[in-house]
């Protein structure tokens, strides 16, 4: 697949079942999202959630209730076909995957999409600051900390960060740099010490992989889009649909068009 | 009142009905807010319009359903007694002005905090811009635009600006400034021409007052709060609660914690 093609095109080509695999890498400079489907009853009390816990839940978009068009972010896209693959939670247990979700999606459901880490890496990586993760050709590590999300309604527990390690040079920028992009988790929520996350031990991730850690390296915490999914499945919620990690949705937003500054 | 009180003093005074008066100039520093209560079955759709419409509608705060407590920005507030003056809009037109609302508050209701101008304004002022409106002591000129809200739900309308007259040598600053408080409205929506949102006279304000322009002056558009009031209303809700203009919510964040950089 080529880089020149539009993010209309590529999910045209998800739509048809001819891109089955990851997004990372596709429609370069376009916000790419996590994706999180719930239904009605439980929708105010989500957005409640992401909306008090911006840095970890920062919402691109939501549906209408009803909706599969999510009319802001890409207008001319379907959340029931256009992601290569889909996990269906029943009651907080994975049950399937799914190229698509035609026989799941009802009246009842709303979407919800979720910037993701791909932008400020991609601006990470254009300042020169490199991913250990993507050298090593593995997951991002993820950690669970000690601190809480903040509570609304039935949603709570911990919260989930990513790390990536700076040289001890580029820590200021590295901070600048995501500080732009709060729509996709912003700046970082610690710097240094794992232990003031409640972090014990930096080579034994949650989730993810294990990197290496080089002399003169900092590792830089920011917050993870598998917070918000992680507590909904907490939760429990008798339906809810997710994308398969890495393979996120493709919006029409530029990256660029969503800095603050 | 002595600008050394802190906002929970200053709210036990509202609350003990000892200050009546509008909350510009108190506890210097800190966040002040609207307030919007709805009932929760109107909550959704308006917390999806403040989330499409983040620099009309920058959320403070929102309180979980039935509870008057704004427990992220002032856990010891109260939402019923801590503003000067409340409006009460019944099916969409005011009906009374009360100086408490323990008689209306039920077990149905959801409190929204959203950001108001004068955030931006005190980091205006403290980089030698000025306002107009505070110089010749009258209301901040406010317009109607031709350009819609982002509609969510029952919620639609057209937006409102507020318009301040920058100095040419000052403009590029005052977006700077402005853009650091996201969640005050955030960097102007407009800069220059009003036509180029619809207002055919700068001299006839829809809401507030007119203000005198003078040479080499540009005239400012920023975001304003009195959009989602002006769209709730519009909705005509059996019930819609809001501070009395001017009578704002005073949190406990400072206005410094929540800038974005």
């Amino acid at each position: 697949m080529t880089e020149l093609q539009s993010p209309a095109e590529i999910r045209q080509l998800i739509r048809e079942g001819r891109w089955q695999q990851p997004t990372s890498g596709l429609a370069n400079g376009y916000l790419q999202a996590n994706l999180a489907i719930l239904p009605k009853e439980m929708a105010f009390d989500f957005l409640l959630f992401c909306q008090r816990n911006p840095k970890f839940c920062p919402l691109i978009d939501v549906t209408e209730s009803g909706s599969f068009v999510p009319a802001l972010s890409a207008p001319s896209a379907d959340l029931r076909t256009d992601l290569p693959n889909y996990r269906v939670y029943r009651n907080g247990v994975l049950t399937e995957e799914k190229d698509n979700i035609m026989d799941l999606w009802n009246e009842d459901m709303v979407g919800f999409l979720i910037g993701c880490s791909f932008t400020f890496e991609e601006a990470l990586i254009s300042n020169g600051i490199p991913m250990r993760h993507n050298e090593e050709n593995c997951n991002v590590p993820m950690f669970r900390t000690a601190i809480p999300a903040v509570k609304a309604g039935r949603f709570e527990g911990p919260t989930v960060v990513s790390m990536r390690l700076v040289a001890e040079k580029d820590v200021v920028r590295a901070v600048q740099v995501t500080s732009r992009f709060p729509s996709a988790h912003g700046a970082p929520v610690h710097i240094g010490n794992p232990a003031g996350l409640g972090i014990n031990d930096i080579n034994a991730p949650d989730f993810g992989d294990r990197v290496t850690i080089k002399e003169g390296e900092i590792p830089v915490f920011w917050a993870c889009g598998v917070t918000p999914q992680a507590i909904a499945m907490h939760v429990k919620p008798e339906i809810m649909i997710t994308h398969a990690p890495g393979h996120m949705f493709i919006t029409d937003l530029k990256s660029a068009e969503i800095s603050v500054i």
